[in-house]
Order: structure tokens, then C-alpha cells, then sequence
């Protein structure tokens, strides 16, 4: 099972502090180059206006925990990078707890979870911890370390691309942003990586992949500032890669048009593999879709998810894990269900009959030739896929029609063309 | 609540004999134009040919009623029109019960209901009472006295144009022809006048009104021999009126095509002012769109109603009243049921981002800049409507995909475009 | 009722031995020609290349039968041609019961019943009995007797075409390959002869009518590989009519397309002959239709039946008789289901009205004259259909819209047409 190597990735992977930009981000770029070699590790400098953002500054964290009136250090940003509020500002300074718990964030709901709090576009600092830990701080003193930099730096992201016969482009986005976090992001950092090096090793590829690593949000903005008039020509399907490696249920969130082969194949693969699958709208959008998808922009992005951010209770906490949430299964049935999404785009071609009415299968031993009751059954799906074969209907529409996964037809394609029955169009 | 001022209107209208000609029909327009100064009151001479149909004489009663073998004067006219059937011809004549029974209409299953009837296109007489009073007529001689002059004369209507920026016009029709009828008619007419009433009195109008007060049938035949190549080229929306002052439901009928802006404006409003509200077909019309969609004229005209015509046990009776069918908060549903039709029709432009991809709201201040598991939800409907401000999508279609009442977009859109984002195009 | 006499035609033709080629087609299309004196009986020679097949040879049988160790003959051709399996090669031999046993086919599910076996394009010999009769056979030697021939002759078909006012043409197709089976296909060989006797009746027609009948299958690829080019040129409705016999239900196959005017017409008949008629689908197909509605031959034909062939237990087996399964009522119900969709394809013009809004249907005694609550019902599917006399909507269109079976409109269109009020287009 491939799942299991991908969750050994994730797992080299899981204690790298990822943010927008900085040194977690390239670090894990390193390691995806580890396996993709072709991978180019892309930098835009701090403060360069991309459409109507601004590419944000730097952050470093040296040091980042907080000293109870014990003595004790709470909150340390080297035991779980989660306790500092991300892009907290540099910050030293003792102070009562009253006015410290202005600055800590918990759930109450949650009592054991650390929550994933960040604040990117306003100076801030802040640590988060347990509420069951927020409950038994003392009163008294406690002593605030923050030792962080934020600096004119760069945003980095990592873009591979993967020629195929034709120029024509299937873009695959993930996002290395979010630090600990195990459905919501490394499932998607690690499912990508296995598929990128899956097409990588291909002989032949019809189509160009585009796989690209960043930042959510400002990443996909920087992106396609640099890169939309080109997307915009080539790419006509494609899949951001998120929330990929749980086991409790599969999602589809369309592109904004609803409409592109990338929804088409997405419900085809979907409804095969988990016909409970949950089927979300435009308006349940979260991610980098929300930019791919944006007026003007327009690309046939769609998403394929197991349980989907914000619909599981782990999600953006630190019970969103590689133990509890994310296993080996559940990041096997998320490459799984992208792979055969891809292979369905690939083998997408319109075929049509080279011969007049129903072919005599009998005399090619395609058919059995006493008739009986029975017989039959067993070529009605040759059948059904050879009376679609009009030269008008490609084989996901076919398999729509007669209602197969589209992978069952692959090789009563081959076999189909072997006997000169039917021929690409 | 504008629900009291149209039931205060619609009393005063309340004993006036309307009919398809005549007197009372000039004495209601005469009342519409005290509150719609610019309305003009046109006329149409009896025997005119339009279309099919020829303008009927006038009609006028100066007094009708019966003497009863004990002497007292029954189905007296003077205390309720219905008494008497509509356009009975002129009639002096003593007869025995047995006789008179085959000229008097009541309603065994509603014994304390004076049936509405009329006989326009054929000669004949006859007295509407309740079956109560039908019931205690004693054996013997009855006198039967109508004093009722059908004449060459003329048929009235009122109309009134406002108009707006664009030539384009929206036409709004109802009927004055019913006399103390409540629900059909009274409240159509009452409605509309404190439409046009609000539409006259606004600063800027975006489309042209046309609201004309006619006889049902014959007076829109009469409306449309005389201006159907104007309108064909003018109305791209409209609605006939009837049928808006009760409480006990919201209703739609469709025009021909079921598929105009009026239909689509008339279903989203009902939609979110009252998810049970009956969608009836174009089967189940019975008014003036009967002429305004018939085949040729093709105007696009559906109806937003309260409870429907034939729908509602008092209809067309002495119980369809202004006591229990027809309210102050059922004219008040009606005619907000209107408004807001009306206002999406003004207010649906199509706009495009100014910018690509998603802007940055928080430098505007449109954007909490703590994000939490929460944060976001607030925001939602602004990025939605923004994620579909793409030039092909009206504020009605947006609202419908985004699943928010029309009205609920109309700040964020002068929000968008106030810090320019968004131009209308 | 027409289904007795059709009934009566099909007993004619039950005992003959039918099969894709030989004496039992030609016999049966005699029988035809006896009320259709105008079809033609064509022949095309075994060996005749057509398309992907190749016409088969010709089969004869003499006789056929089994001598058991008890020295009686079971297993009797001429008692029931259904005891040997079609095309079976002349054979004959002794051999004990062991041996024999591989070459007897029977329903052990269905142990009174000889099932129906054929063996077109392999050579093969057998014998078809009742479990009840093949578990009674004693160990012994048995004697094998078939004295049978299969030599170059000819396929036969028969051809009928009855010219219309126009030349554009609707196709019957029916099949005449089975021996003594009632509803798969003995129905369809009477249902569609007597509905080609009433078309051949009418004074005018409006549309030209082709009726075929072929054997299945190779009947169709020859009739096709002759005629296609003028089909596609001209035929623009058509049925493939088989079991259309019993009384159990009725069911629809439709066109590949789906949407031809055959699948709107074949629809609405059985919607409103049989709501809960069965509607099948394109992979529910399997008679002549599959060639039909081949890519490249793409014609638009459908099926009306009633119990489909493989969904009633009788099928394909010696219990599809003329006595339990097919009898003088289902066969009227499958000849009246089939002709009204011809007088639909035949009536099925669009009008238009004369005159612009609703015409005064008073002053042409068309209307009550007298306006009550319930005056106009009687008048509201004449209305309706007026409504859409608008030049662009046929009367199946119109009576889909209004919701009355087509046939409902035939005279009110025939009145409005005599009043002036609407022309064809």
C-alpha cells in the first residue's frame, strides 16, 4: 500500500514550524526535492505587490515560551510550534496573568487541543495552549519570551513540470504553509509528492502536469500574478490538493463554473469509489480554489478531499495529527482517488466504430456462440460502450451513459482497437 | 405599516357599483388620480371593434330591487350591487315565485353568500341573494322593478407613465370592473395606486412605469389593440395585480414563457418571503395575462398574489370583504411582495472586479485580521457575491447562486463599489 | 376488438418452423402477403457480405427426433419445432444416455417448459426438452435422428411501402426468425401486419410508411446494408415492434439518441394508455434497434411493447404461447398503444391563431354566456390549447404543456380550424 510511504514522508515532514514564508517552508521544499528532483525552488522578495496584496515579510523564530510564577516554562515554541500565535512580533516582557490572558487563545470546547491561531497581516503576538493547561495557571508573575524577527525576506515556493505530448496543462496545487498540521496540510503535501513521482516515472504522458508547492492564499496569488496569462492558455483541468489522508469520508468541492472536465472526473471518480461521497458547492470553498477559480482568472480547478477543512472537530487544532487523523489508509484512498482522476483525463479520448451496425463478435471469439437465456450478459458492457462509440461521446461521457466506472473500460478499449473495431478520432 | 393607508383607501372605494362601463368605473379612477395627480382617464366609445371583441355598451342602474308579497323591498340594489346580476337589462314585471325562481343565483353550499354574477355579452336579468334569505321567500306575486339603461356610451380606463432613465418600461396592470369585491379586486387596485404612488415620488427611476387601471378582459383587449407595437418594443417586465390583500398565503402564477425576469424577480421574492408559497402554472391563470401572453402580444407578465383567485371560499361573493378576507397586513404582504420585485428589477446590474483574484480586504478594514476557526463566517457573503462579480452575473442570479435574498446585497454592492472593487459594466 | 382478429392471424402462424433463413420465412410471409397484397418478398443469397456479417446459409429439416431404449420417439421435431436447437447440422448416431446428456438442454428452474436454443454461426446439433421429460429418460442406448440440411439458399424478407403526401418516411420494423413463440414475436409479426392493413385503408396519409420484416439481427444488417443511405435521407420516425401481446404491462425502449420525435411520441402514449408503464433504457435494448441505432446508421427508432422480452418468465421458451401469455386483449392494447402514436406523428402540425388576444369565443357559441364560479371549466382545454397556437409549438408540444392526451385535441383543433381561429403553419 502505497499510503504507508507516503505517511513516512508526512512524518519526516510533521515537526518543520511552516508558515507563509521562512525557513519551515524551504526546509520542507528540500525534502519534496529529495524525492522530485526536478523540483525549482522559486523566491519572490518581500514587498513586491502581486495584484492587491503585498508579498508579506519574513518570519524567524528563535525562541518562543513564556515563564510561570513557578519557574517554570509554559508554552514552549520548541516542544509544539502551535504555541506561538503565528507571526507573533518580537516580544520580552513580565506580566500578571490578568493581563497576560489577554493574550493566549484556548478552546473551552476543546479542552485538550492547542488551537492554530495566526495573525499575518497585523502586528501581533500571542501563544495558544490547552484549555485544561490555561486552567491551572496561578496568578502571579509570568515572564513573556518571544525572540522572533520579521524582516524583508522572501516568499518561496517549489514548481515542477512535467512535459507531456501535448502543451496543453493539468495544474496541481498544495499548500506548505501550515506548520504541525496533519489532514489540513501535510496529507496534501505528501499525496501530491507521490503522485507527481508516479507521473514522473511515466514513459509517455499526453498531457503537461504542473505541479506547484505554496503558501495558501498570497502563495496562489504570487503565482498567478507571475504566471496567469500562460495558466490561463493551457491549463484545462486540475486539482488543489488538500485534506487528503483522513479515512472517514471522501468531498468534492467544485470550480466556481461547476461545470469543467475537472468536476466531471471528480464526481466520476468519486461516486465509484464512495457513493456517500459528500458533494459541497462553491459556496463551501476554502482554499486555493478561491484564487484559481476567481473572475478573470477562471481556471478548471476543482478538489478532491477526503473529510473536508472545517468539517472534521481535530481540524486547525493539535489533535489534527499523524496518529489519530491521518493514517497510512486514509492517505492511500486520497492518492488513490487523485490518481485515477488523472488516469481518467489521460485515457479520455473519443473513439469511433470503423464498421456499420453491431459488429459479429462471433467470428473474432469475442462473442459465445450458443445463444441461450444467458448468454450475452457477459459482452453487454462491449456492447454498450461499442453503440456509444460515435465518434461524439469520449469514455468518461461513455461510462456516464452506461453506467461503469470509467476504468472499467480501459481494456475493452485496447481490446476494441486490437480488432480494428473502433479508432481515435 | 403602508397596510393601514391601502385599507383606508380601499374603503373608500368599497360601495362604488364598478362594472365593465359606466359610472362607477369613472368615480374609482376619479379616486386614484387624488392620490396619482399625472393618471389620465382615457375612453373608448361602445361598439368600437378591437381585435376579436367589440366595446360593450354602457350600463347604468338607477335602482333595482324586488317587493315582496308582504311588501317589503328585497335584493334592493341601493344596499348591495350584488344584488343585482351585472348589465341586467332594464325590467318591470309582476310574477309568481314559482316564475322569479328561474331568475335568482344563490349558493346552497354558502347560505349566508350573495353570489357575484355577470351577463356582459348576452341580454338577460336577474337578483343575487344569500340562500338564507332565498330560502324564507314566501309563496306569491313578487314585483319585480330594475330601472337600468344599456347605452352607446364609452369605456374608461386610467393610465399613468413615469418615466425613468431608460425608455425601457415595466408594465403593471389591474382591473376595475368588479364591484364590492375585496380581495378580487379591491386590493389590486388599492396596491397599485401606493406603488405607483412610491415609484412617483422617488428621485431617480433606472426603467420607465406604465400602470394602467382598466375592466378585466375587455379593457386589457381594448389597452392592448391601441398600444401593442409600443409595448411589444418597450416592457421587458410587468405584473397584473390582483388578488393582494389577504393573509393566508403568497401565490405565482407564470407568465406564457414562465421563463421572463418578471417570472424569475416574481419567484425569488416569494421564495424568501415565504418558502410555502404556491407556485401555481399557466393552466391555472384567469386574469389579464390571459391577453397580455397570448400568442402574438407575448408580453412578459406574471402575477405575485396573495391567495388566488378561485382559491379562497369567498371569492367572488358578498364575503369577499374588507373585514375577513382582505386586512391591513394582508395589503401590506401584498404590496412589499411588489415593492421588492420591482426594486431587484431596478437594482439588477451586472458588475466586474476591478482586480484579480481575491482583494485584500483587511487593508480595507473589510476583513477581521485575527484568523480563528470562526473568523471568515462574517465575511462570507461579501466574498461570495465578489467570487461571481465576474460580468456575466446579475445581482438577481448571484443572489440565487449564493442562496441570500436579492435585498440583502444591495449595501454590499454599494460597499464594493465604494472602495473599488467592483464596477458595474 | 381488433385484438380478436389479430389473434386469430397469429394462431395462423404459430405451428411453422421460423428460423433466421428457410421455408418457415417464406411460409409466414405468404400468410402476410394475404392481407398485404403489396409486399414485396426479397431475397439476398447465403454468402452475401453485409457490413461486418456474412448471410448465413439456409436450413432445412426433414425431420428430427430421438429414439429411446424403449423404442419411442421423444424429443419430436414435428411435434414441436422448439425440441431442436436451431441450425442444428444433420446427425445421426446411437449413444447411450451419458453421452446424450451433453447435447440436451432444459430448465431446471422452469422443469415444464422447452426452452428455446439456436446455434446461427456455429455448427452444432441438439435437442431441447422439459426437465420433467429429460429427468424421466431411462439409462439405455438412445437413437439420434435429425435429418436436416444447411446449404446455400437465401435469406428472405418482406417489404411493404404505402406512399404519403410527403416522402419523408416513418419505419416499422418487426421479425419473423422465431418458430412457435407468442409474444417474442408472433405479436409483433400480427400487431404490425394489421397496422399496416389500416394505414393501406387510409385515403390520405400524410407521411410515407415502411414496414419491414426480417429476420432479427442478420435480417436488419441486410436490410440496412441495402437501404441505409435512403433511411438516413428519410426516415424521421419509426418503431421496432415486438412483444406487444400480453395483457401484464407496457414498456418502452428508447432510441440511442433518447430524444427523437419516436421517444417523445412512444412516451406520452404510454402515459397516458399506462402511468405505470415500464420506461426502459438504451441498455435495456436488444432487438433489431441496436442496429437501428448504430453509430453511423443513427435512426431514430423506438419501442412501444408491452411485457419486454427477458422480463416475463415465459420468455424465449415453449411457455411464450398463444394461449396464457398472448391473448386478443393484449394484443389490442399493443396494436392501439402503437397506432396512436402513429396518428400523433400524423396530426402532429403546428398552428397558429388568426387573431391577437383570446378571441370572443361567445359570439361564436363557443362559450357560456352566463359567468358563474364555475362557468369556463368546460371551455379551459380549448383556451389552453389557443394559448399555445403561437406558431412555434406542435400539438404534442402543446399537449404536453396542457396536459391532456394528444388525442384530446384532434377535434378541438378540427373546430378551431372551421371557426377561423388558427392555421396550420
Amino acid at each position: 500500500m502505497i499510503g504507508d510511504e507516503i505517511h513516512k514522508f508526512a512524518t519526516k515532514l510533521w515537526k518543520i514550524n511552516r508558515s507563509i514564508t521562512g525557513e519551515g517552508v524551504r526546509e520542507t521544499l528540500v525534502h519534496i526535492k529529495q524525492l522530485l528532483p526536478n523540483l525549482t525552488i522559486e523566491s519572490v522578495p518581500s514587498g513586491k505587490k502581486v495584484f492587491d496584496w503585498v508579498v508579506p515579510p519574513e518570519w524567524h523564530v528563535s525562541k518562543a515560551y513564556i515563564i510561570a510564577p513557578d519557574g517554570k516554562k509554559i508554552c514552549d515554541f520548541s516542544i509544539n510550534n502551535l504555541h506561538l500565535v503565528g507571526y507573533s512580533i518580537p516580544f520580552h516582557q513580565k506580566m500578571r496573568l490578568e493581563k497576560l490572558q489577554k493574550y493566549l487563545y484556548s478552546l473551552p470546547e476543546q479542552p485538550k487541543a492547542i488551537p492554530y491561531i495566526t495573525s499575518y497581516y497585523q502586528e501581533r503576538w500571542g501563544f495558544c495552549l490547552t484549555q485544561e493547561q490555561r486552567d491551572a495557571l496561578d496568578d502571579g508573575v509570568y515572564e513573556v519570551v518571544i525572540d522572533s524577527k520579521i524582516f524583508e525576506g522572501k516568499l518561496n515556493y517549489g514548481e515542477l513540470v512535467l512535459p507531456g505530448n501535448s502543451d496543453q496543462e493539468i495544474l496541481l496545487s498544495t499548500y506548505i504553509c501550515h506548520p504541525s498540521m496533519a489532514n489540513n496540510e501535510l496529507s496534501g503535501i505528501a499525496v501530491a509528492t507521490y503522485l507527481a513521482k508516479w507521473l514522473s516515472e511515466l514513459k509517455v504522458r499526453r498531457y503537461t502536469y504542473r505541479f506547484i508547492f505554496i503558501p495558501e492564499t498570497i502563495g496562489s496569488i504570487v503565482y498567478l500574478s507571475k504566471n496567469y496569462i500562460h495558466l490561463k492558455k493551457k491549463v484545462f483541468a486540475g486539482f488543489n490538493i488538500s485534506c487528503v489522508g483522513d479515512e472517514r469520508s471522501y468531498s468534492y468541492i467544485p470550480s466556481r463554473n461547476g461545470n469543467t472536465i475537472s468536476d466531471k472526473v471528480a464526481k466520476h471518480v468519486l461516486k465509484w469509489i464512495d457513493p456517500d461521497y459528500e458533494s459541497c458547492t462553491w459556496l463551501d470553498r476554502g482554499s486555493d480554489e478561491r484564487q484559481y477559480c476567481s473572475p478573470g482568472i477562471d481556471l478548471p480547478i476543482a478538489s478532491i478531499l477526503r473529510t473536508k477543512y472545517g468539517q472534521y472537530p481535530e481540524y486547525h487544532t493539535s489533535l489534527d495529527n499523524l496518529d489519530n487523523v491521518v493514517t497510512p489508509k486514509g492517505l492511500d484512498g486520497g492518492y488513490w482517488a487523485l490518481r485515477k482522476a488523472l488516469e481518467i483525463i489521460e485515457k479520455n479520448k473519443i473513439y469511433k466504430v470503423n464498421i456499420l451496425c453491431e459488429p459479429q463478435l462471433g467470428k473474432r471469439g469475442l462473442y459465445p456462440t450458443l445463444s441461450t437465456k444467458e448468454s450475452g450478459r457477459e459482452v453487454k458492457t462491449m456492447m454498450n460502450l461499442l453503440s456509444f462509440c460515435d465518434g461524439e461521446h469520449s469514455i468518461l461521457e461513455i461510462s456516464e451513459k452506461i453506467n461503469v466506472p470509467a476504468w472499467d473500460l480501459y481494456e475493452l478499449v485496447e481490446k476494441l482497437i486490437l480488432h480494428d473495431l473502433i479508432s481515435p478520432i
